[in-house]
């Protein structure tokens, strides 16, 4: 642990900064981004990625997870050093015509004066802590919050949510910044915050959401999902009373060691109906 | 505090016009209308705040705020002395035409025979107590009802309802007006309301439901859905048992001083979706 | 109160009798229906209150008052001997086609082969027992069941609900029927359900479901939506703990005099939603 | 009781070869499926049950009972050693073309290379332990699944759900698996689970899901969707506090008896519903 002190007089002097950028707006802020030397491209992505991040925005409406905030981006297939991310937007009308890339410092690759997500920090640094990671969904799933906000642990209910066995860490934004405006508006913040992830499968924002990561958009947006309806289980659980029954460590890794196979059929289904709605 | 005997002497009175007010139904209230002079226009409003006030009315249905009852009011664009209302009318049903301009007394400058909702007081009482306030919403939304007739306060339980933690006072009618038919249906109880309210962002009404003001029509809107959302958070959490950690004073004014940014991204997917919808 | 054994004695006769009709099914029910003499009609019914008869149906369903099961019959406008009431049907699959003349002792009047629903006597014994019903709902919403099985009386917790503030009796059928099928499917259990229900806008039915009345269809079925919304406001308040202050006697009283405006809006918007569905 | 460590030792080798075959994923089960000497067909099925089936499937989605897991299957018309069950793929997008044919030992009859459903043997090892069962539902319902990791015992709240008084038996995988992924996946653990589901309507899953049974696809189907509303007061009632008064045994068997009348009223309205929806 470094000096609680010394970060707190470190964070002291960022939080007048993070002030000075969150109130300028998105205007702004993408003249900011112009005014640093503009990222190089990695070239244009997979078509069938950018149809399958823009269903990934559908999708998680559709199931609850985000209502007209929240984000979900995606590690360029060119390049392990890019994003991929929408323009700041409601998920639900995310078209593929308003994809941006992104560097791991979060700086567009051709910001042409759009506003982009405050948060999307919190995608550049936890790509950068963690290879293994291709996909990185931010949300709001109330079902989720009561359990960033009490010292309850989220749990593994069923078998569907055996990820959650992995722990759930609770992020309290106080220990890096203090009083703030909730944001991880910074990359100091991002980075704090992919530090809590560590090598979890997500992480709680207290009084804020979650971060949910995975080596596929199928799997970061599935366990988001049902990151809900575990959320939701276990507080039906409680309310019923006396001891409840989680999944052992060792069923969640043999449930978990299953692999990709896990999510796909509820994939294919999603995916149809966003599409459908698109249309 | 006045004399509550006083009070009661006076409402004792007011009551029994009430009383008859409230009985003789819409018709003959248009008519009381029409019996007083009535107030001249204050000219034609923007149409694109008329477009959005019809659209606010189907956003608060449709985010289950309203359900066939409620209301929401803008302040007229060219006099802060006249404020804009639907004729009375289901929020969903609700269309450009219904749109009627009222003084801040709640008469109507043109009633033509039309029926009004009984409360809309709430609203002229408001504008003239809080010359910041340019939208007033009227609701029983289910979420947050059970927090006016308890004694557990309202608390800021995630970031976007920040504005929670400037305070929920409740407005007892009986402090008021005694044994009523829990209506605020004349300007006195309005006034009552108004004061209740104070200068904070809302206030709920005991065994009825609440009011949520704003600085624009966006504003008073995403308030009234994320007090819901807020709502069933604190409620959820407290069902978890234990400590629940707040957002602090310092975290609730830091996130409202990113101010009328706030809102937009949602204000912009809820607007296409009701429009979608009214097609 | 009646000897306990001998209504025992007379209802395990009475069961014998219920479950030969009951396994019977509907084509030897509505055969039974034609051997008595079939009664005369009295006419046919204004085709304004038949379509508001279907449109109720189908606001039940839409509001999740009723799911497959459920009914709600309106009594005869040129007689208040008969009622109309669907043959039996899911209530949202039914149409003027499907609407039935009934006499008070649950007889069709042109049964023409038909099915009915089991317990249509709920319908005929109310309008038997109360001359001021004009409509009568009986419905399975899963809000209300809970208040039922248990001790916890239904208060009106909101100005909506105020009729719940003149009691909520719970119909036992043990105390009738001793251990039956739970249905009320034969004119005597029917006339004791009416006579607990007396005077009130509303019985339960334990382990089944509940009974509502009104004057008109539109208050029927305004009374079924919001006692499912005040028993899930009654549950959320008790669950947040402590007192809670309830509608008092002169409030629920106030509140009903305001008489038959109070659900009018409500109405056009659930009848145009619902027909709407129907085209 | 069979001797608890030798079926320990016996799993403790059975899981190995399951991890093996669950890791293959879809391809090389089917063809390890057609390594074995293919089951000759029954002959085609009555294309209404065909149509009844695909329908489950939809009603079953449409009903919140599965999500993109979950299936449904029915016995064959024309063998009782048959029986019919999709392909894998999540219920909703289930077609007649989907439909596959079974022997009891879940090997396909026709497999042209698709994937199965890894918990197939649910269904086939049902089907010989009960020979009165016609259809077998496998779900996840979040209702259901918090009843299945406490201690606390489901049970009739109301009349529609009368069969949950026959007893609902809660399979502990541990018991007969050891740590296992939570799958039945195998022939042993699908007669472990018929085992534990004995003469019972329904199984719960700790920690998974439950599996219902009936005499028909209408009556597994519908009991299914009566057990989540079930659980839901069961929970609801719990939560108001106090004695609780379910239906008594004698109710139950009254209620039972009166047999396959009582949902096809609910059946006509979901098919009719998931077929217009499919067009």
């Amino acid at each position: 642990m470094p000096d609680a002190h010394a970060i707190d007089r470190l964070f002291a002097r960022r939080n007048f900064l993070n002030a000075c950028v969150a109130l300028t707006g998105g205007a702004l802020i993408a003249a900011a981004g112009r005014a640093r030397s503009e990222p190089t491209t990695a070239g244009p992505p997979d078509p069938a990625l950018i149809e399958d991040l823009v269903a990934a925005n559908h999708i998680l409406f559709d199931q609850g997870v985000v209502d007209g905030y929240g984000h979900v981006s995606v590690r360029h297939d060119k390049s392990t050093d890019r994003y991929l991310l929408s323009r700041s937007l409601a998920p639900e009308l995310v078209t593929a015509a308003d994809i941006v890339e992104f560097d791991l410092d979060s700086n567009a690759v051709d910001p042409r004066g759009r506003a982009f997500y405050l948060e999307r920090f919190i995608h550049g640094e936890v790509y950068k802590a963690r290879p293994d990671v291709k996909s990185v969904v931010h949300h709001h799933s109330p079902a989720v919050i009561p359990f960033g906000v009490t010292k309850v642990p989220l749990q593994p209910v069923f078998h569907m949510a055996a990820f959650v066995g992995e722990g759930v860490p609770v992020f309290e934004i106080r220990d890096f910044g203090g009083m703030t405006n909730m944001l991880v508006s910074n990359p100091q913040l991002g980075a704090a915050l992919a530090r809590t992830l560590g090598n979890k499968p997500t992480v709680l924002m207290r009084g804020h959401g979650a971060v949910v990561v995975g080596n596929s958009l199928h799997q970061s947006v599935a366990r988001s999902v049902y990151l809900q309806v575990d959320a939701r289980l276990q507080a039906q659980a409680m309310a019923l009373g006396g001891e409840i029954t989680y999944l052992a460590p060792e069923e969640v890794k043999k449930f978990e060691d299953l692999g990709g196979a896990g999510y796909e059929r509820a994939w294919e289904l999603w995916k149809r109906k966003a599409m459908a709605e698109m249309r």
